[in-house]
């Protein structure tokens, strides 16, 4: 088994492994990230030369999507001809398209939810995947051997294996999980520039309490993620900002027309909708 | 000490008020919602009869906003003369002059902030205030004496007092309290219709994680609390609305032009932002 990259879910994948006993060799890029790697008990073996990888049956690109969109050649010159490759990537179009360019049908796209507050060689942690989806997006040309080897491996971590289309895939984290930045980052700016410098943007800051706290968390979060995954699922997002737009229009039209009936029901029809997405917690 | 209505915010005033060895007389609307509360020991005396409020000093509207705008003519009727009245609705601006009309510069428009998920006379607790912000919004009638009795009832709580104008006051909730439920609502309505009903539509739903579900928690919350926020402060919720749509569309723009730097320059804006948000907590 072979993992390159040992942040939060190459490190994470790497502690699950070794301590179900399986030999894992880990690629990263600083010699300084292998040391600590080393010392981490992250993987058995590590290294910065891409030979590491040499006798892999399995290879997991843990790496950011703008790298694995752009991988290094000598990255791709390194994985073993006949080993299955996958990856952790937040968008999968694009990324399904580019490997299997490359590799074929023994490249499985993955992509296990699992959190992305911390990053780093130190972020990696035991048990992160338990009870987390791990989705894969199959493709025609996917071989089946290919795809078990992946779900053997995500289902060792714990995790709860998923298959479906990439675009479908694709359609769906860019309504609820890259959406949510751009609404959250959008709420932070009007709180600060709708309250201005003066009095009102004393109080904003002051009487802020949990609510708007939980609905700006991931709008106030990672600003590298949040960018990559709009420019990698740039036209599912585009489309969610479309829809966004609209559904806020219509609330917006049933306060300027003070239709107090109709916005109960649009916020009743909220109240239903938001415990059918929290299967997923 | 009177209280009118002994729900969540009246209940938890109730307690601390009567844990400080304060008599308190609550005023309540229905006898069993009086029984309940004696057996709660949330007030020392409780009835269905606005008398009961005869000789009280200091009076707690606890009251839902639509009533504090629309008061019952009994309980106007009721209020002991010479007594102090503050209430607690989340509004201030028309509750201000609909009471200051009334009763003059002896009534005090307040606002505690405590947490508003649970209701009844059930929600009541202890120490509910601590810490919390308890808003007063007095104008150039309010009495320097009246004010005083409210300051020291709040600190008796543990809030942490804090005053301003009535119009700041509604523009800032407008901003971090009643946008960020219509911005979660729509969030909620975009994921549901733009999935639709087949494969996507199932997959937001298994999907969904903690960071779709702390953006969505107002949003999908109480719909009458967030009918009656936009109904009492529609003007500051329509600007807060219009400057909100201003910002998501420049996040937008940046999108459809593929300026990622830009981009990622304004979530590195969101993210330097949100901590200066989180000191009310």
């Amino acid at each position: 088994m072979g993992i390159v990259g040992l942040g939060l879910i190459g490190g994470s994948l790497g502690l699950d492994l070794m301590a179900a006993g399986v030999p894992v060799k880990g690629l990263v890029h600083r010699a300084a990230t292998a040391e600590r790697a080393r010392q981490r008990g992250l993987v058995s073996e590590v290294s910065t030369d891409p030979a590491v990888l040499a006798g892999c049956a399995v290879v997991v690109l843990a790496l950011p999507l703008d790298r694995l969109l752009d991988p290094e050649p000598g990255l791709v010159e390194a994985l073993p001809p006949a080993a299955v490759v996958t990856d952790v990537g937040s968008v999968k179009g694009p990324v399904l398209a580019g490997w299997e360019r490359r590799l074929g049908g023994r490249f499985v796209a993955g992509h296990p939810m699992a959190g992305t507050a911390a990053a780093g060689v130190e972020a990696g942690q035991a048990g992160l995947f338990v009870g987390r989806p791990w989705v894969a997006t199959p493709s025609e040309r996917t071989e089946a051997a290919a795809l078990e080897a992946v779900r053997r491996l995500a289902e060792r971590t714990g995790a709860r294996w998923i298959t479906c289309g990439a675009a479908e895939h694709d359609r769906a984290v860019a309504l609820i999980s890259h959406l949510p930045v751009l609404v959250g980052a959008a709420l932070l700016r009007a709180a600060d520039r709708g309250a201005g410098g003066g009095e009102v943007g004393r109080l904003v800051r002051v009487l802020a309490s949990s609510g708007f706290a939980d609905t700006t968390r991931v709008g106030g979060g990672n600003p590298e993620l949040g960018t990559l995954m709009a420019r990698g699922n740039r036209a599912a997002v585009r489309a969610a900002l479309a829809r966004y737009r609209e559904e806020l229009a219509e609330l917006e039209a049933l306060v300027e027309e003070e239709d107090w009936p109709g916005l109960r029901r649009s916020l009743e029809e909220c109240a239903r909708l938001r415990p059918q997405f929290l299967g997923g917690e």
